[in-house]
Order: structure tokens, then sequence, then C-alpha cells
């Protein structure tokens, strides 16, 4: 039968993510895969989350399987704000934190609250995907932000600001995706004044903060600009995705607005995994894993970074980022990242992410994403090399 | 500090659910509940649950622990496509099912891919008070159809449809909240039919099918109207609600534009509950417990019929549907279901929900929902007790 329904604006316009369009084909097991932000599932910590469930069923299933708060259990939310209040954030209770369904739900949510047709934001230039999928919903205006070394060039949003009145300043402040980059403490203080002086609030995307491998922790931007500032966490990069687990922190404000929007998304999330990654981190299990993948990551970044140096032709540049999952790649100008991954594939069953979606406007393709948590030390020299073989094939 | 942020229209404009609201107040363990939609907590399945973690944590926990497909893992998928089957719908697979983070999510899902601003939704009136929620994220026009004992009054359709060209008509055709009310099989024949003729695609939003405590199964509008209806399920009333758990079954071409939506929304369902859904499932124990459900609450749904009669006063009418979750009462005209709900809860301690929430345009206020799965048969009783007193004195 031929339907002929009509859908919505929204739902021509949405576009299928390019990473996971890829995610699809590069899921044969002959292909090395640096595409996705995928951790490494050989880390996953199953025994305690085993020990976790255990406890949370034996202990109080009836609690645990049944509905619960909009904004989340209570025991989670406090443990999520205490470890913000650790590291430096003042005047955080439950009663700011809302728990999500991952942190792509947190994108959701903050687009909801703050997006109308055409509102601008401010953000980096490239962008994480995920968060111009989310807030491509209300059909907003972009204004990137070019990107050094030291993360986004804050010097050129006050203009910005004052032309566009922006809803509010999006950045990926530790080790952006896709770039790996992290904001420098100089221009972290520099946001944070401008936000305070033009009230703008700042959302501070934050999956990666804790996994540094090189260097020291810079102050979060939260921990500087207190309530201007909404800070997304997350559980995948540190305990599990597939738990599907996130948070917002921010005003009680907010919060209200927040609880309202996600009792129309989702009602709530999942009440038995919230409990067990409370169980989890109360069993004192979170700070010792982190600490583990710490150790694996950092050994995999460096084996990845020696493997460009040895494969990678001289015509090609990369970032060295000191944490995070990424490296970013640039090609020869005019060279097509895009049409070199599907010879990649093809001829050397190797994958990336090209850096084209991730620009929300400009239509840059000699850029790519590499991945160094989810393969292994073998694994990973072995994709570089094939890699650099495409690269010196067809970038001369 | 005073923040002065721009917040988007629906922010604005969205309320907070009224029952959440109640629920809130009425967590005092001193109230007998009988707001809300709560399964009977002490009924959850947690021994076969934690069965099915500890298979799913020991085999295969890389896969279960990890980023997954948007659309759901292939083994859930296709189990409930099989039993979508198994009860008369045709030709369905994997392809036609997507998990939802909840059954809420299907509806905030199916709202993202039909409606613009404006667009008119035809429904029951009363319908169910989460849809409202989510379909009025877009700011669409119901089109409410009035309700009797066999359900929604289907000959005033056709008219509506020719009026307003609806995206779409929503219903829950099977003891629908917030009435507990039962589409009739001739009106199910007389509905798929104008769909067809018109081409409008049907929501079912089906949780409570599987929960008949008398008569027999009537064939779901999916068994009859095959690729007009799109199915709305959900784990939460068979298993556990906070597993968050439910699923879309509709076309192919339907799957892409609710993957692209879920992408943005929160990449991918819980991907361990999903499995442990699945193994629960596989091991055979879901028939057997839904069984078990029935067994229960249709005992306390003869024990509150039986107490409404000996303790409400006779000017109070309240329909008797033979499954779900819930009675439907209905005060006096002129009397204010809302204003009661006060004194029952301070005076009486008992609560329950007023219907006023659910007419999405109405102003009817002297009906309300009393649910009884999830109080013992002795809190029953004497729920139903302390609310006569309250009608009786306030209803003459």
């Amino acid at each position: 039968m031929a339907l002929n329904w009509t859908y919505s604006v929204m739902a021509h316009e949405t576009k299928s993510s390019a990473i996971r369009e890829i995610l699809k084909i590069t899921e044969r097991p002959d292909v090395i895969n640096f595409a996705g932000g995928l951790p490494a599932p050989e880390l996953f910590p199953d025994r305690h989350l085993l020990k976790a469930c255990t406890k949370v069923l034996d202990e109080y299933p009836g609690k645990a399987l049944q509905y619960s708060l909009t904004l989340g259990v209570l025991p989670l939310r406090k443990t999520i704000a205490e470890r913000l209040t650790q590291k430096g954030c003042s005047g955080l209770t439950e009663e700011n934190i809302c728990i999500t369904s991952g942190s792509q739900q947190g994108l959701d949510l903050t687009g909801r609250v703050f997006l109308d047709k055409g509102s601008a934001i401010i953000c980096e230039n490239p962008t994480y995907l995920g968060a111009i999928q989310a807030f491509s919903f209300h059909n907003p205006q972009y204004i990137g932000v070019d990107m050094d070394e030291e993360g986004m060039m804050v010097d050129q949003v006050e203009e910005k600001i004052k032309k566009f009145k922006p809803r509010f300043i999006y950045v990926v402040s530790n080790f952006q995706n896709p770039t790996g980059r992290t904001l420098s403490l100089e221009r972290r203080k520099q946001l944070i004044k401008l936000a305070q002086e033009y009230y703008i609030p700042v959302i501070d995307d934050n999956p990666y903060g804790d996994l540094r491998y090189v260097g020291e922790h810079l102050p979060s931007l939260k921990s500087l600009g207190g309530e201007l500032v909404i800070e997304l966490g997350t559980c995948s990069k540190i305990v599990s995705p597939g738990l599907r687990i996130g948070w917002i922190a921010a005003t009680k404000e907010m919060m209200n607005m927040v609880e309202r929007m996600k009792q129309g998304a989702d009602l709530h999330t999942n009440t038995f995994a919230q409990y067990v990654l409370y169980e989890y981190i109360q069993a004192g299990n979170l700070d010792r894993h982190i600490q583990l993948i710490i150790d694996s990551y950092s050994q995999r970044r460096a084996i990845m970074i020696k493997a460009l140096k040895e494969y990678f032709p001289e015509n090609i540049k990369w970032t060295e980022p000191g944490g995070g999952l990424f490296l970013w790649v640039e090609l020869p100008e005019g060279i097509s990242a895009t049409a070199l991954l599907e010879l990649a594939v093809k001829q050397q069953k190797v994958a990336y992410v090209p850096g084209k979606p991730f620009y929300p406007y400009e239509d840059k393709d000699n850029t790519l994403r590499l991945n160094f948590s989810n393969a292994g030390h073998d694994m990973i020299i072995e994709g570089i090399k094939r890699l650099g073989k495409v690269f010196k094939e067809n970038t001369a």
C-alpha cells in the first residue's frame, strides 16, 4: 500500500547522522574502526556492575523497578552534585541536577528550553555533531567561532554576542569532539567574563573532562562561572555508554524548565540503571575505574601518535590532545576526507569519521576524526598503516 | 545572582503535569494513593530480572554496555515483532520496530514526525495526559471526539477528518487512560475503514491491551488496519516501568523518520535494559508473569468495585472496565474534583487524579480517575471508604 501521509517539516529536514550511517557500514568485524567514539568494551566494569545490580534487586526491587521522579532518583543526583562540588563547583545540591537519558538528551532538553526558530547559538567551529542534531530540531542560527590550539578563539565572541544576541554559548571545553582541543585557562576566564557581562548562559558539554593523560586538570567553566554555566555530564565514557545516563547541572529555575520538558520527552530516565550506577559509585569503584581507563587510553593515544608519525605522509597534520578519545587530522586543502573514506573502507578496511558534518554551515571537507579508545594496540598500528597508504596514494 | 535568560516559547508554555505534581504531594507513606498509574511493586519479577542481568553481564558484557543501534537491539526488536505477529499483525519484522525510552518517548517521537504548529490531531475526549504533554510541544490543534461505553464515537470522526485534515488519529483503544473504556469491535472496523478511505495514520497507544480481566481480547487496531496503524507498546505495565522500555511498530518509511528523530533525542535506549528484557522474555517468563498480574489486578478491581458500591453515595457514577488499571468516576455536575482532592488528601489522606487535565481544551472538572493496581486489598477498601466520606459530605 502506498501511504501518502503528511509528515512534519522537522521530519523532512532532519538528516540522519553521518556518523551513525558510517557506523552501520563499519560494523563488519574485519574493518578496523576509528570512527565512532566507542569506549574499549574489554574495560567495561561488568563484575562491579553485576554486584550493583544484585544489591539493587536484592535490597529495594520495588523502588528500583518502579516509576520515579522526572529529574532522577535522589541518591544519584546527590552523588553527582557532590562530585561536582569536589571539582570546585559551589552551591550545588541534588536540586541542581537532572539525570538525563544520556548526554544526548541533555542537549535535546537544553535545546527545548532555550531555542525558538531562528534563535542564535554561538558555538565552536567545528562543533559536536550530536549537538547540531539536537539543536537543529528548532531550526536555529549557528554562529561559529574559529578554534586554534587553545580552543574557541574567545576574542571573536563579544562582537558576535552584540550582533546576534545568542540564546546561549555552546562549548565542549575539554578535549573537544571532534578536534580534541581544550579551552585554555585564560580563555575560560575571558569567556566567563563575557557571559557575566551579557548574561548569556554557557552550556559546557563535558563528557571527557575526567580523561586527561597529559598535564594538569583545568578548573571547569562551571567552577569559574557558577550559575551562568550549565554543565552536561555523562557516565558514557567513564563507566558505560549502554547505560544511557547523563546529567545536567544548572540553576533551580532551569531545572523547573528541564523537568517539564523531560516529562513530555520520556517521563524519567531508567530507574534501575540510575540506582545501579549509584551503588557502583557508592562502593568506591568509579575513581579506581577512571584511573584504569586513563592508563589504558593514554597508551593507545601514544601508540596512535607514534604510528601516525611513522605511516602518515608529511603533508598531513594532526592534533595531539592531552586527553579524551580523539585525534583530529587535517588533509591538504582540496582533498575530500569524505571521498577518501569510501576508498579506505573498500580498499583497506579501515574507517574514520570525516570532519564535514561537524561544521554547522561551512562546507569544509579536508578534516577527519580518529578515535583511539576502541581498538587494541596492534589494530591501531595496523589501521594507521593502512590509512597512511590510502592517504599517500591519494593526497600527493 | 538574578539571571535574565531568554527561554523558548515552548519552555514558557509547557506546564507541569498535574499528575506528576500530585504524585509529589502524595508520596507521604500515610496517604492511600489511587492517583498515578503505578503497578504493584510487590509483583515486580525481580528474581527473573536478576537472572537476566547475570546472563547478560556474564555472557556478553562488551555488547550490552556499549553504544547500540538507534532503533534498538535486534533480538529484542525481533521478539517484539514476533509477539505482535502472534496477536494477528501481519508483515512485521524487526525492521518495523523501534525500541523507545518508555512509551512516553513513543509519543514524543511520533509527535516530532507528524506535527507542525497548528496541525490537527483527532483524539478521544478525554485523552491520555502524557500524549497531550508530548504533542503540545508542537502547539497542535486538538479535535476531541466524545466517548461512550464503546469508546470513541467513531461516527463523529469522518466529518472532523474532512473539516480539519488531521495529521493522525490518536486513540488508546484498550482500557483507555483515563476512562478505562475499550473501543468496540464494530467501531474498530469503522475507524480503520475511515483511515483507509482518507489515508490517515492511526496511532494506537496500547499499554494495557494484555491486561484483560473480563471477556475476550478484541483484535488490535494494527491487526485490522496493517500499515495504517502505528502501535505504541511498553513493558511498563507488564514487567517494570522503571526499565523505561517501550516500542513503536510502524512502516519502514516511518522507521526512517523515527530513527532520525531518536538520534537527536537520546541516541538510543539503554542497551543493557534492552538485553535484560530480551533475556527475560526469551526464558519464557513474560506470559507467566502477565497471568500473575491479571490474577492479582482482577481481584483488586473487584474489591474496589465492591467498595464503591458500599461506600460511595448514589449520586456518583463510575465505569467498570474489564481490564487495565483504572476506574473512571463522575461526580454530579458542578462539583469540582480538583477542589475535593485537596480535602481528600488533607482530611482523609487519600488521593486520586482529577479528570480535568485529560480534556485537551474543555474545562470539565467533575470527573476523576482511580487506580486499582497499586494498593493492597485492605488499603483499597479503607481508601474508598474515606473517599466516600468526602464525597458524601461534599456532593449532596
